[in-house]
């Protein structure tokens, strides 16, 4: 074992079974081996049953719970290949309860700080940190009347950003329900897969983003909710928006486009603009794009979430009604699912309905489930597509 | 009982007494009443004792342990009144064995996502969020060759900087022990201590640089750790720097001094760029400074601790031991403590003897212990004093 796997982080957690007065549990590290398996560890020497349960069965980290095997030192163990790369959540079930070993990396999913694993993907490099020039991530607050609350939205500046004068086009891109606007950095890796396109000229130069997907207004309760400070200011929780007029799509039309448009150096018109998301980011950037084609000439849905079936005649009012009206509208509507994604029909069917109808779109499938490896892949895929005449 | 009070955040955390088939925790977020006391939930209705465990006894958020109530629901609770305002980490003990309520806030700290509580001062709002033009918060990444890593340095541009050409002075400003890059945002509310002084025209304009106040060379092993992508690219853990010619030095002297001069518009002399920090942080600023009083020409020292007691004559070198020199050289040199730290006389030690020699010094103490509350209040503090020949 290296030292590093190995962590002593002090009296922490989760360790309800032994009630003892050792107040320290040992957290492990999971370690990726050399034959591609990965070993998880949990200290726990009074339990009775340890498993591994991935958040996804059966299309993520793995398609069963893994159960550990007890150590005679009480550290339970599980080596096992993962079926799949990339980023999945996880849990340790501890005689059938959830736990969290302090070795464990989290990351805000599910309304908390949830462990994942990020298995690397020996064949795939795109979303890893390269020794290219760096994007910056900043943090731009803005004040939100529909709200009534300063708000916290990411942003992705390109390489060069502040030495330069040009100004750029600029995509709002959308996390899924129960993330946040970081999750598109610590999960989704956006700013090392823009950094690396834009390094091998792959891609035009743009600001990327990311809001908080969720608002509500003044007086309403927010469920659930983290106290400012931790999470930055944004305040958590609110509505899922689905219906036109709601109040995250007021927030992102009438307040953080003005503000990145007055804050950043943009190109302020429509064709220089692109929302798009994952899941309900997904939804999200479909209902208002379709109610802002004023706004919004791209448009990406990442196994879009939320919004029930698609249909070219009905769907927000009659606005996708007129291929041709679309087609002259928009420069690039995105579809992107995966095979193994229970959404994969529905999504699927927003392409054969704009294609039945004769809307330009395209559409990119993966083998992928409901979870961030497609996603990252979807983003590799649309962003060399955005802004094509700025090349 | 607000609704916002009460979350349900899934399967997630430390119930290991409950050997039942339920895996979802209720979790509570700490609610502050009317009447100056917060009230704490903590659901375990197998345990036999349960306790608020403050970390830093007798001086910190309770002077100390609490004894939780069961009621009949199994849920325990706990009334009581802090015994000063500020942000603490605290524990929950449930029988001997520290665990996480699923709604508690999480903070960086201890090499770990500790628990903390920031208790609201209604005599102090210098630190809070305001209704005034905010800079931002943006992340560096910075090639180091020192640790063989890419690593992330924060950084907060004033309110403007975008908009402006002009060039500004530099704070480099350091965390404590066993947190990170993040801690003075999350925990120091930096970002609005320097908006709120800006807005009433307080104190001079400037870029505040924070990196991690850790760093190994290659090979070397890292502990504790946290993999890439949670906590930045960073990487965690590392020397705690004492000597001359440490790695953390050689970061900050030959890596991030000129990322910072090269990607922002600095006033790039010594005039014009600060070194401060609190605790191992301020260790470092002194121990810097000392070193390298051909690039700082202020020094902030807030709670430091790690270096020993402070002689004039004879610690670091010379440096300090020609009054008339230092006065000349350096044109501020704030040192603070607390009346309440355990550091307090080897801190005002350095003041005294500084003093004595003849040395020119800012003394500042609080009635404060090791914690957060008395940082904020020494930037809060010492900003006004930097840079004064800009104003």
């Amino acid at each position: 074992m290296k030292t590093s796997d190995l962590l002593v982080r002090g009296a922490f957690l989760c360790v309800g079974l032994f009630a003892t007065a050792a107040r320290a549990q040992v957290g492990y590290v999971p370690t990726f081996n050399a034959d591609g398996t990965v070993t998880m560890k949990f200290q726990a020497p009074n339990a009775t049953k340890v498993q591994v349960v991935p958040m996804l069965k059966p299309n993520g980290l793995y398609k069963t719970d893994i159960d550990m095997t007890k150590g005679a030192d009480g550290v339970w163990t599980a080596t096992f290949k993962p079926d799949r790369p990339g980023f999945h959540y996880y849990q340790i079930n501890l005689d059938g309860l959830a736990v969290i070993d302090p070795g464990a990396s989290l990351y805000w999913g599910l309304f908390k700080l949830q462990p994942g694993l990020d298995v690397p993907d020996p064949k795939l490099d795109f979303y890893t940190l390269k020794d290219v020039p760096h994007g910056t991530i900043r943090y731009q607050l803005y004040n939100s009347k529909v709200t009534g609350k300063t708000r916290r939205a990411t942003v992705y500046t390109p390489p060069g950003y502040d030495k330069s004068t040009e100004r750029y086009p600029v995509l709002y891109l959308q996390h899924g329900a129960s993330e946040d606007e970081t999750s598109w950095t610590t999960q989704g890796k956006v700013n090392f897969i823009m950094d690396n396109l834009l390094a091998e000229k792959k891609a035009v130069p743009m600001i990327v983003v990311m809001d908080y997907g969720y608002a509500t207004p003044p007086g309403e309760p927010v469920v659930p909710t983290t106290p400012e400070g931790v999470r930055g200011s944004g305040g958590r929780g609110g509505r899922n928006p689905t219906s036109n007029g709601n109040p995250f799509e007021l927030v992102i039309v009438n307040e953080l486009i003005p503000t990145i448009d007055r804050e950043f150096r943009t190109l302020a018109d429509r064709e220089h603009r692109a929302m798009a998301g994952l899941s309900m980011g997904g939804q999200e950037s479909l209902q208002i794009v379709s109610t802002h084609m004023d706004l919004f000439a791209s448009m990406g849905l990442f196994h879009p979430g939320g919004g029930g079936a698609f249909n070219v005649a009905t769907s927000y009012g009659n606005v996708w009604a007129n291929a041709e009206d679309v087609n002259k509208k928009m420069k690039l509507i995105f579809i992107a699912s995966g095979t193994l994604d229970s959404l994969y029909n529905q999504n699927k069917g927003i392409h054969t309905a704009m294609d039945a109808a004769g809307i330009k779109n395209v559409w990119y499938e993966t083998e992928e489930a409901h979870e961030w490896q497609p996603w990252r892949k979807d983003l590799h895929e649309m962003a060399p597509l955005l802004f094509v005449d700025k090349k």
